[in-house]
Formats: C-alpha cells, sequence, structure tokens
C-alpha cells in the first residue's frame, strides 16, 4: 500500500498517518517528493485494511501494490501447469504445448441428441466433449436443464465414443453430482464469485474449468481461481469467455488480451470460449483463429446438428461439419505458435 | 422479435423466413419498407429461441421486442408493491411512500462491536440494522464471517433494541440459517444471478433483499426478481449498488437513473447502497441525498463506530454521528418528494 | 511513480532499476518488503515517461501517483471558482453557494421556435439560455445547425428576453463566431480531447462550459479543463452528461459520483446535464432533483415547446411548464443543501 | 423504428400512435400480437425522429430498426474495398487478399530518430511508415509534437527509404499539411466524432485512415467513415484500437471481434493497431498474430529503436529486430487465411 499526502499536508499529519501504521504492526517508508509525500507501507499481510487511512487529514489516495492471490501466482510456480483429464481414449493434457479443444452442445437435450453429436464429431479428433446438464438461465421460464438424467446422458458419449466429459455446476448439490459421473468441472461465469462453491469445487478431486465472470477484472479472476486452489485442488483451468462492455453488436466483448496478461502473473492454462464470447455463429471461426493466436491453451466450442432446434444458445453453435473446418484452421494456426492439439 | 432483412433480400428469402416462423407455430408478418422488409413475429410466449433465425439468408439481425417478465412487470400489477417487514417494534413499510432505511456494520465482528453501533444508531430513529454474518470476499484469505454465531450476535440486537434485521445468504445452507435468524434475507450482487440461491429465496417466508449485478442489465436485474417471485416469494425489494464501468475514481459508478426505469417498469420498491456504490466515505453523503431525490425507497447504509478497525469495508464506513447527520438531510429531501422515512 | 518488482527480483534487478531511475535525474527509494520490493520515484515533473521501467527485468509493474494537473488542482488554488457569466440582467454566478442552471432546445431551429420557448421559459426565472448553432450529429445526413444565421437568432433570444447565451463550438472557425456572439462557449463530449479546440477555448475572453467525454476518466475530464486553463482562460465550468456503459435502459449513465469526486479534487464548478445524461424525457426531472442532491452547481436542461417536432433530441426534451415544475422542485432541494439558483 | 405498447394499451392509444405516425407522412403498420400491440414505421428517410413516439401514452419503447449507414455498407457495394496507397516503391494494397502493415514511431522525435529507425525497418520488407508530427496528448503540458517540421522529416523518410507515409491530423490546418506531404491522412480515436475533421478529410484526395473512438459502437464507427465517404473520398481504411472498458491491466481492451462484424456490415477494409489496443509490449506480438487469424486487413505498430527514451508510448513500442519477428509470424497466420502481406 502506498498512502499519498495532499502537496499541503503538514508535517504533523504526515506523522500522524505514520504513527497509525506503525500503531497497526506494520512498517511505515515516508518518501519526500518535491511536491509532496507519500509513504510506503510493508509488512501487511493482508490482513489489516488499510483503505480507512484514506480518511485521515491530508491523505488524498491508498494506491494498493501488492497482488493478493498466492497459489496462482508465477511467483510461487514458474513452470506452466499442465493439468491432465484422464478419459477412456487416455489423458488429454492442457497447457505447455499441449492444446485442449472442447465440443458439444450447449445443453444437453436428449440422448439421441447427444448421440448423433459425438457420433459426428468423433471423426474431428476431438477428445473433450462438453454439454450442461444444469443450464444457469436468465429466466425462470427457459429450460433449466435434464439435471442427472443429462449426466448420465453425458457418461453414456462418454462410454460409447471415449470422450472426456466437461459439464458445468451450479450448486454444491449438482457439484456433488457432476464429480460423480464428468471427468471436468465447469464453473459458470456467473458463480465465478459463488465463492461457497468455488470452495466447494476445491474440495472436489477432478479438474475444474473456471469461466471468467462477465465483468471480472483479473485480479477477481485469479483471486477466484486462488478459492479452489486453497482448498487443496490444483488442477485448475481458467477459461475468458468475453465480458460485458458498451459494445452492441456481440453478446459480449472478448478479451484475448487476457491470454497474455493472465500468463504473465499466473502458471494456470487458461482456454477461450468463442461462442459465448461472441453470441454469433459466424464470429466462430475466426475468433477461434484468433484466440490460438494470441496463445491461448485451447477452445470451448459449442457444436449443435439442428442449431435451429436447439433448445438455447443456437444462435452461436456452429454445425459439426463447420467445427471440423475450424479444427483443421486451427491445427495451423497451432503450428504457427509452436504447438499441438491433443 | 421483430427479423430485419437485407436491403437485397429476394422474395424468396423473405418467403422463406416467414415460412420458418409460421413452421414453428408462430405467426409471421412482413412489413415492406421503401428500403427493406422486416418481419414482426407474434405468439412466442418465450419457449422458442428465434435468435438462430439470424443465420437464415437475407436476414441481418433479429431484434427481440417483448420483455421476458411477468410477475414483476406493471403489466401484471399496476400500483407498486409494500412489503411489509415485521419487526419487534412494529411492521416497517418500504414502497409507495414509504422509504426505509437500513444502517450497520458491513460484518458483524463481535457481539460487542453490533450492540455498540446498534446503541448509537437508536436515537436517530432507523428501524432497520444491518451486518453481514456470512461475508463474500474476493480474497480466500480475507475475513469470511461468523457464520451461526454471527446471525445469534443479530438477533440479540434485534432483541434488545428493536431492530429489523437485514443480512445475507450466501448459499442454500446459509439461507436456511438466515431465514431462521433474520428478518430480511438479503442476495448479494455476486450472487444475482446465482439461480438456485434465488429460487430457495423464493421458497422462503421472509422478505427478500435482491442486490443488482456488477454489471446486470435492467432486464437481467428483474429477471432474477422474477426468479424469486416464480418461486411464490413476492416481498422482493430491489436494491441499486453500482455497476461496473471504466470509471476509475469510485469503487462503482452508481446508476441513479434506474431508479426511475425501474418504476416505470415494475412495481416493486428499489433501495440504493450508496456506501458499495461509491466505496468511499465521502461520497455516501451527497449520493444518500441523491438517491432520495431521485425517487429511491429508501437506503442501505454501511455504519460503523471505529472505521478504521473495521475487519471489511472500513473505507466506506460512516460514523453513527455521521449517519445521524444523513439522515437529518434525508428527511429533508423525502419531504420535497412526499415521501417519509419510516 | 512506484515501481513494483516480481518477489523473486534479485538485489541486481532491483540496483539497476535504481541505477536507471537515477540516470534519468530523478532520485530513488528502495522500499524492501517482506515480499517484495517496491522503489518510490521522486523529482518526476511530468517530462519523463516512465512507463519504460516496465520492461526491465524483475519488474512486474509501474504504479502512477502523481496526479497531472496544475492549474484545475484544489493544491493550486482550495476555494472554489466562482465563475461570471455577464448577462444584460446582470451577472449570473456558477460556484461556490450559487446555482446556475440553463433551459433552451437542443437545436436553434427557426427564429420563432427560441422566440417562443423563451418567451415561456422567461417567467420561471430562468436568467441562461442554450441552443445549438452548430450541431454534432452522428449521421452527415442528419440536421447539423444553422450555424452563423442561428447565432444571430440566439442574440435577438438574449436582446429581447435578457438571458446569457450558451451555445457550442464545434471548431476553430465556429468557436470564433461563438465567441463573437454568445456568453459561454460550450465545448461538446465529443471533443473534450479535440485538443486543437481546447487550446483556442484557452484563448477566448469567454466563459468555456467543457463537457465530459463520454468514456473521460476522471483524471482525463481535468487535464482537458488544464488544457483551456494553460492557455490563460481559468472561467471553466465543467458539465457531467453521461458515459458511455453496458446499461441499455438510458442512452448514457449518469455518473453522479463525478461531482463530489471533482469538487475533491478541483476548485472548478461543474453542472450536470441530466438531457444527455438519461436521454429519456420520464427521468429528466428524478435525476435534476438528484443532481442538485449530491452537490452540483447547476443543470443544463433540453426545453423545446413542440418536442415531437424538435429536429434533434426531442426524445430527452421537456415542455417550458414541466421546466417550471422541475426548477420549483430544484429550488427546494437546493435550499436543503445550502445554495441558491441563480 | 418499431413502437412497442404497453400491454394494457387500449385501442385508442394505438390509434393515436398510428394516427401521429400517418401525420407525419410515414405508414404505420399495426401488429396485434397475443400480449400486447407493436408498431412498425415504413417511408422514413432518417429525416425524422421518432423517438419523440416514446412519450404518447401507451407506449412503452421505440426500437430503431434500420441501419443509418448508406455508402459504407454492403448493401450498396457488395465486393470488398481495396485501397490503393501509391509509394515511390509502387502501390500498397489494402484490402481484399491484401495486408498492409504499417510500422514506425508514436512520434516523429528528430530526423536522426526517423531515418535510424526506418533503415532498420527497410529490411523486414514493410512498405508503410508511421510517425506522428502533430500528437494528441492527454496532458498540454506533454510533448506536442513537431508539427509541419515533422512532416518534413517524414518526407525524407519516404525519399530515403521508399516508405509510404501515414500520419495524423487533428485540425483543419494540420489535415492540409498532412494532405500536402504524407500518402495516408490518419483521424484519430479522440478525433472519430470530430465531424468538422471528417468532412474536410471527406475533401481530401488522399487515403484516410480512420481510428475507432474509445467508446465507440459499431453504427459510430461506421457513420465516422460515412462522412468521409459523403464528401466523396470513397478511399476510407477503417483500424481497431481497442475500447474502453473496466478491465484494468491493459490500457484498452482490443476488441478483435469487430473485425468479423464490420466485414458483415460494410465492404471498408479495417486494420488493427496492438500497440495502442494494449498498451503493453508484450501483448504486441500476440495481439498481431490474433488480429491477422480474426481476418484483419493489416495492422498498425509502434517501433522505436530506443524505446526507453521515447517521448511518448515508449511503454508500448517494440524494437525493430521483435518487429521483424512479428513480421515474420504475421506471415505465417496470413498464409492459413489465404492472404499475403504487401
Amino acid at each position: 500500500m502506498l498512502v499519498v499526502m495532499q502537496s499541503h499536508a503538514t508535517e504533523e499529519q504526515v506523522r500522524a498517518v505514520c504513527e497509525r501504521i506503525e500503531s497497526l504492526g506494520l512498517k511505515a517508508h515516508p518518501i519526500p517528493g518535491s511536491g509532496r509525500t507519500a509513504i510506503g507501507i510493508t509488512g501487511n499481510n493482508g490482513a489489516v485494511d488499510l483503505g480507512v487511512l484514506e480518511s485521515m487529514p491530508g491523505v488524498i489516495e491508498c494506491i494498493p501494490v501488492t497482488k493478493p492471490y498466492k497459489l496462482v501466482s508465477r511467483d510461487v510456480k514458474e513452470e506452466p501447469t499442465i493439468v491432465r483429464i484422464p478419459t477412456p481414449s487416455g489423458d488429454v493434457l492442457v497447457g505447455g504445448t499441449h492444446l485442449a479443444v472442447v465440443a458439444g452442445p450447449c445443453a444437453v437435450e436428449t440422448e439421441e441428441q447427444c448421440l448423433v453429436i459425438a457420433e459426428r464429431l468423433k471423426p474431428t479428433g476431438v477428445r473433450l466433449f462438453r454439454g450442461g446438464a444444469y443450464k444457469p438461465r436468465t429466466s425462470p421460464y427457459s429450460f433449466q436443464g435434464l439435471g442427472l438424467p443429462g449426466l448420465k446422458i453425458l457418461a453414456k458419449v462418454r462410454e460409447n465414443y471415449g470422450f472426456g466429459i466437461v459439464t458445468e455446476a451450479i450448486d454444491n448439490e449438482s457439484l456433488d453430482f457432476v464429480e460423480e459421473w464428468a471427468d471436468v468441472i465447469q464453473i459458470g461465469a456467473r458463480n465465478m464469485q459463488n465463492f461457497s462453491l468455488l470452495k466447494r469445487a476445491g474440495r472436489a478431486k477432478k479438474p475444474v474449468l473456471l469461466k471468467r465472470g462477465m465483468s471480472a477484472t483479473l485480479d477477481e479472476f485469479l483471486m477466484a481461481a486462488e478459492y479452489v486452489m486453497s482448498e487443496g485442488n490444483y488442477n485448475v483451468i481458467l477459461c475468458e469467455r468475453g465480458v460485458r462492455t458498451f459494445s452492441d453488436f456481440s453478446r459480449n466483448t472478448l478479451d484475448l488480451a487476457v491470454v497474455p496478461a493472465v500468463k504473465k502473473r499466473s502458471h494456470l492454462p487458461i482456454l477461450v470460449d468463442p461462442s459465448h464470447g461472441t453470441g454469433k455463429r459466424h464470429k466462430v471461426l475466426p475468433l477461434s483463429r484468433a484466440a490460438i493466436a494470441v496463445g491461448a491453451d485451447g477452445l470451448l466450442v459449442e457444436v449443435h446438428h439442428q442449431p435451429e432446434k436447439a433448445l438455447s444458445d443456437g444462435m452461436q453453435s456452429i454445425l459439426p461439419e463447420e467445427f471440423a473446418e475450424l479444427l483443421a484452421e486451427v491445427r495451423q494456426i497451432a503450428t504457427v505458435v509452436h504447438r499441438q492439439v491433443n
């Protein structure tokens, strides 16, 4: 924390702030400048909330300095984390030089739907299948997902086709089931700061795919991962899925610069979801290429064999054939950045 | 839904879109303009996701028209809802001409802390007390609240001073306890789209105070209230607490225009939280006045007797004496807008 | 500027950064913390761009500390600036305890239109009249304003009714005319960072009303005023008119918290424009009350006698009768905050 | 425009709205739905501002339908525009399969600086050189550019090395000089809605590079291009350079999805500026790759041989050697998307 004094702050005011800091068991480092004095503070492990210094006489501003995350930080672990997802057809790796692609419908609608999509995805070589059994929907009157029967359908997809299964948990109850039936536990954007759910995911034995909240800063995103890791689950995969801005031509604004920013601060892998990130079918292919080009560790793509009949998100789902083309282009871009798709 | 065709769309393309609409059991109304044709759609009760029409040849855009909310809407109930909060000292009303003010610390820290604050708030005439027993914190290493013992401290505040108690639930487990021990169940901004929690709150027997999410649109905010109401709990109080924007001089951007906007669309009452809404102590008083002047149905204000020692949010907490002054000014503004503070 | 080092930065890296700082003629103040070292920098008058330190080995971040504005700052002048606007009916004061209200149509359309509106505004007691002769419009095909003939119409309004005239200049050419014909030179939101225009306004002999840009931070807003003042014109009135956010129910998000924020940092007066700030007629009255309640030094309100026939912004213009009511309520709120409308 | 009526609007109210529409010379198309009536409007060429209908009794909302741009639209011209930039070493093409890359320092500082950078850029094969002679700076106390002498330095770069020159004009005066001395006239983000300047650029005989404003919607961006084209200059190149959002880890949020969005609506080419778009040197390379992968028609990159001594934007400038590497990777990505760098 750095405390900036007003240019006309008196010596007494500077001294009073220093004494307050010392009284909290911390160390004050006054830095007299030509115009004004600033006071650095050291020794704070995060337990003391120093913002209150801002209301002391002569203080103009308090600026936080130290980043609050620990386990997610490159300070703690320099080499990139490679998350290992066990599937019937062998482990899928995410991170380092390994790119992971996840494909499948937004929602599990029927067994037939999932099997048809899986059947048509299989030849593309993609190895992770997604599909929501629990659906967080803006309206209580929209389709809310099949629940446990949906998870059982996904398990059949795994059994029949060898895919690893990625699916969302929306509360502690559904997380119990997802942990039992799937391979990767997804935490959705709306739950990125559902700390109760994050702690539960941190006690799970399976990898967690954590989506960035719609208006989450980089620090908040990493702190959400810190919640999971602080409970002992180190297998966290981040996922950028677009943030909310004034920009109105797409559902969200895909913030691809977060990828190099995450890589600078953290060792965790990060995927990109171009389907939610744009909300429009014709943008999924170009943004998928861009995501790999920017250095993402993989993609999460919505694929449906009949998008116009999808119970949710049909507008942003592509056809299995379009996905095959997407994957082919993505593989070429991956080569340019010296990485390969699992 | 309105489907806008490209200006060079062919008659066949227009016809194909109309046929697709009719095949879904809906009615198509083509409106041929000088430049292009638009097609209105009626008969959709929300079950059909029409965004997919956007990928049909010749279509440039689909524009949603009908608002998705029902129970929260003024279309359903014209007169304002007045929520009744039973307290030991009689009912507190929120809505209509009745303004409700809630005051107290961000977090319940100790019994002594709460009793001291309650003791000093009592003479101001405020009748609702707030304090968090379950705290959603960005960092897993920050104080997370006392939990059930914190609720019992709040119960003692009610018993000793006659306040109604407003406190937050963060998951289904804590909601059970909050429903048992408090008078109003608060759902925080980070949980505004925790639909599992909203449904549980909808089955509770006590009023719900629902805070707007950090990047929630008006529709999403009202739909979150719709979730609660759709389960049978009609006693919902909305609360604006600032949204996230590029603006960096305050913690959030308090969006006071949402108050007349909510009142145009919904019959539900809406409070304003100037403490979280600004994050800075010196802005709490002016924004409190503004909130009442704009037509809000009350305030939620953080008050602490020793803000510099607060375990959370000290930076935005005001002293009980400052709150007394605030309440005095607020009462004057209330008179101008023909309302009175409970 | 504060340079934050990585936790595993070596002593050599810290030393290298310090040496680079000293080589630039500045002073380095290393502050060794338990986790990491931070380095304070003093002696920088703004001429040296220190961001480049961020690319030195071991550096994680550079945090700017000193605010870049000088003349607009309360550090330079503690008491509030009171701008004096000469009008045929005597000076109108803005700032301190003096609130100024400006009313009139968005655009000057015809002489008759302006005279009718002025005639109907006169009895309300408002003393400043607004109306655009040069209109910045999103579309080149929209009405662009009458130009010089429009200014002459405004001069007639001044002559006939004694109003002071506030009108916008959009480039150096129009500023010459506005300076000649009007009493206050308005710089619009889209030109807030048209630095060429700001400098020209700084050389004008009349007060400048400077609107906040649609996505201007507080610092940028104050720096724009600094541009005007740095050329010698100290009569600057700021104006909040809403910023652009994700929020879609109003044209802009009126950021009322900027008022106390400006007052904390600067001595300049600040008005609020609830018409552009909301873009909706039914929000103008409540937000006008809120603006005065939050501490603004006045209002800029669009009034039209036939909003449905207005050539621009009819949607947000109120009738003269509605304005009279607005002014009555505003006067009551002004009393509560110990101020009076000029 | 579509007018949405309240669900309990009376038949008289619907009729009154229709009559008002017809009285304005337009045609009303009522669409009675099960819940409410909507009224489509045709015949409006943009001259009538229909927002005022929103204040008629029974109306809940007015939704604009027709896009306001004409000349920039794919409706008018389906094939992509290829802008031809004449340079001493032959024309450089932008658009279609032709990618154009522009490199050079943020500001022209000295003749030596520009010649050194040009010398080191030449071997990379890049053919367009950028450098600002007129600099829009947030602070009046920052370096404002060399002006005309700066343009003459750029002319020497053209003469000595055969580069085409891209440089910014900030007002009508500087545009005269830029048109005379440079090959492409850049309009900066802060001036995207400086309509006076856009009109002047529309009368220039040289191509215009138009940067997106910091909070410009897609419609506003295209309308700014429409201003230039409406004056007769059809050689417009758009440029995405990041928008302003809450996201705080980079200077701006690069909105790459705007590229496919522009291509869907307009025939104009669009470049991406990863330097301003991110503000951080280590993000320039990955975002450059992503920009080409998403389908941009080229790049605008800040290169400086001594970034730590740059008078502006050193933090986001890369070295000539880094640029060579960037260009090599960009050429590989270009191949994947079937395009080639000029």
